[in-house]
């Protein structure tokens, strides 16, 4: 179907009313998201002309929805009468997700278009600090009175509900706009006509502040399996709500997040096809100038121990292994930990159960490890038994040391207030290559008697 | 609240009707979830005697939210007609999660007490793969027939709506219970009273089979905004639905695991503190294995350069910085791509661009880093400028491979229908350090005729 539409679009007859009248009746089968979609496909021109064709009751909607490049595009081949109407019909976190991502001199044109009440909202959401509960909320709710009845209620959100983001929990608020309970439309459609708001509401209210970070409350959602939450100020009066659909995304933004800092990246929100390479490489260089500075220490232990490998260069050939196992071990660890804290499975007062669980860990792995290199070692024809030992006991002790410091950095970096994604395999890797290189080397004095 | 409820649970006077009575008012004032959580301070005795005091109306609804040690903890101590209310009020999605976690004897018991319809329904969605739509499914909704009015539609929802999961979708289905149309809570609430379903409901439905990898799903709740969605079998037959609540907890996990096949783990569901040490390095061991093997083939690269590593000694102490550097630079690279796939930014058609792209970063970062190592060289004291143009050009040529290798391994994997998670950190820098021993050496060879 969207094929069709797009090459109706881009062909020659698409500005005949027949074919109009054809495009806005396929149009009108196809799912929000299914055309916003295909503004993908479309040049500059063509992307005007299909915005036009669109429904008035699907245009605002639609526009929520697609790529900001491709809204600037229509703004900019738009009247300030046809902005103002979509303005109109945009729900106010839409609005403001829009006027973000625009240049400033499209943002105050926009923003003259919109009455003032809308403006004022607008202008409010857009102060607050970035992933706060207030940069992601919207102003369009249902309130009620704890005095008005289910009666009421109905008659309000058939009068109204039309232009709310969700009509499946109402509000109720006092004078001064004081948040006091929540009544699901469930409940109001189970309960009788006559019955008062302040009787059948819950009083029990999972909401957040206006600062509040936007991963604690994609948390909260998950845990009270909520489809949405109230957002009050300091004076505990609603100012807005935010819905389960903002928060999936917010749950894949922050995941994006926690992996691009544990792969030693800055993270950011720009989709990479569309990201410019210095932009890409200023997110990568930063990292990877503190690790490879933090690689020569790694080094000087082995310019340290020269003339001992100079003695038995035989050792050097074991170097990346033991390196490349012991990073591996670590990482491991330092992943389960990182991700379990993220979860909320694992906080600060584990320390001691998680260091001595992998430690065990760590030493079943060793073991493991340890005797199948060995036999590997002894296969491939190496005979000196000093040399098997060194290898094999240097492999136990670095896999044990590095899921220790895998599972105790990360909470440690939690204590001090340091995000513990950051704990994650490049950082473990530079701090277990340095400590399995001395672990070696002081194997090999004692049994070489270098 | 929830420390003086247990202090009252754990004392002495817990038994004595006054106490029960306090508990009882003091419960009635928390969340489920909130006194679900209460479940993992106490000991066996008391989990059972809070448990038997909560009301009626909760008990159930806090047994599906609980561990599910403590869940067959409760079993154990109930009897089978106390069992057989709680699983009547049960959703059956949470009886087939409660089920499946159980040893054998006990489902056997448990299934017993449930009424013969219920049980056919259970041990049906008990069949469907792991992971799939219909094992995460449940089968309380409400259905709606095309001919019926809003009023009857809304009588229907009043007699049966409490025992539904949800009921802000209703879905409307012919004979042979044939999917034909949805219609929100919302459209039911802003229609007439006589209007028929058939004509407010919406026939665009997005749903998904019974065998659709539970992922996909996720995806289509994200991009279309779903509150639910129905399941349907290969007849178009509706069989079940899926709500956002369950997807939120399928998007974490899914992230989860991602993150654990990305720090090389066998991916695993058991949350880390409970599991036992063994079955923790069941789940590393394997990775550790193939990589420290693989690693092996870098230490024969070093083997067979020994005599030149023996004539130039000082080549030794860039190793780490060389590995290490080109490491972090692919990982950062295959980071950036595997998460691109997963959430449906970077697509198959996508190769050529990503790596002309990573190949263009890298040179970037490796002009950047390249020249930063060529400073600290210098100051440090090292004057042979054959060594520095050495170390520097490897430097540069490393990170450029390591980022073609990065970005393009993962959408390999994705090609050959492998997990492109697998191409993280740990396999890119076992990969990249054989690369960047290799460049290194070829260069130095050259530029030392060795």
């Amino acid at each position: 179907m969207s094929k069709q539409i797009l090459s109706i679009v881009e062909g020659d007859s698409a500005g005949t009313s027949s074919s109009i009248l054809k495009l806005k009746n396929m149009l009108s089968e196809l799912n929000t998201q299914d055309i916003s979609e295909m503004f993908d496909e479309l040049d500059r021109e063509n992307i005007v002309k299909l915005f036009r064709i669109l429904p008035k009751a699907v245009a605002a909607d639609v526009f929520a929805h697609i790529d900001s490049d491709h809204q600037q595009i229509i703004v900019d081949a738009l009247s300030d009468i046809e902005i103002g109407e979509i303005m109109g019909e945009l729900f106010v976190d839409d609005a403001v997700d829009f006027i973000e991502e625009m240049p400033a001199s499209v943002v105050k044109r926009v923003l003259m278009t919109v009455p003032a009440e809308k403006r004022t909202l607008i202008n409010q959401i857009l102060q607050y600090p970035e992933d706060s509960a207030g940069s992601i909320m919207t102003t369009e709710y249902v309130d009620l009175r704890e005095d008005a009845t289910v009666r009421e209620a109905f008659e309000d959100i058939r009068n109204t509900g039309v232009t709310k983001e969700t009509i499946y929990n109402c509000y109720v608020i006092r004078r001064d706009r004081l948040l006091v309970g929540v009544v699901s439309a469930k409940t109001l459609m189970l309960s009788k006509p006559r019955e008062k708001i302040g009787d059948i509401m819950d009083t029990n209210i999972v909401f957040a502040h206006t600062t509040d970070d936007r991963e604690v409350i994609a948390d909260k959602f998950r845990k009270y399996s909520l489809l949405a939450m109230p957002v009050v100020d300091l004076e505990q009066r609603l100012v807005g709500i935010i819905t389960v659909d903002d928060i999936m995304q917010v749950m894949v933004e922050e995941s994006t997040e926690d992996m691009e800092i544990m792969g030693a990246l800055t993270p950011s929100d720009d989709p990479y096809l569309k990201t410019g390479i210095f932009r890409l490489a200023k997110n990568r260089v930063l990292w990877l100038l503190v690790l490879m500075l933090s690689a020569t220490i790694t080094g000087s232990i082995i310019s340290s121990f020269e003339d001992g490998l100079a003695v038995l260069p035989a050792l050097i050939a074991f170097i990346p292994m033991l390196m490349g196992t012991g990073g591996n071990a670590g990482a491991q660890s330092s992943t389960l930990i990182i991700r379990g804290i993220a979860v909320g499975e694992i906080s600060l007062k584990d320390v001691l159960r998680v260091v001595w669980k992998e430690i065990r860990v760590g030493a079943v792995c060793g073991l493991s490890l340890g005797i199948i290199n060995f036999l590997r070692v002894y296969i491939m024809g190496e005979r000196n038994p000093f040399l098997i030992l060194t290898v094999t006991l240097a492999l136990f002790c670095t896999i044990i040391i590095a899921k220790t410091i895998g599972g105790f950095l990360p909470i440690l970096a939690k204590k001090v207030k340091i995000d513990p994604a950051i704990m994650a395999a490049p950082v473990i890797t530079t701090a277990v290559d340095a400590t399995s290189l001395m672990v070696y080397f002081s194997i090999a004095k004692v049994l070489f008697r270098l």
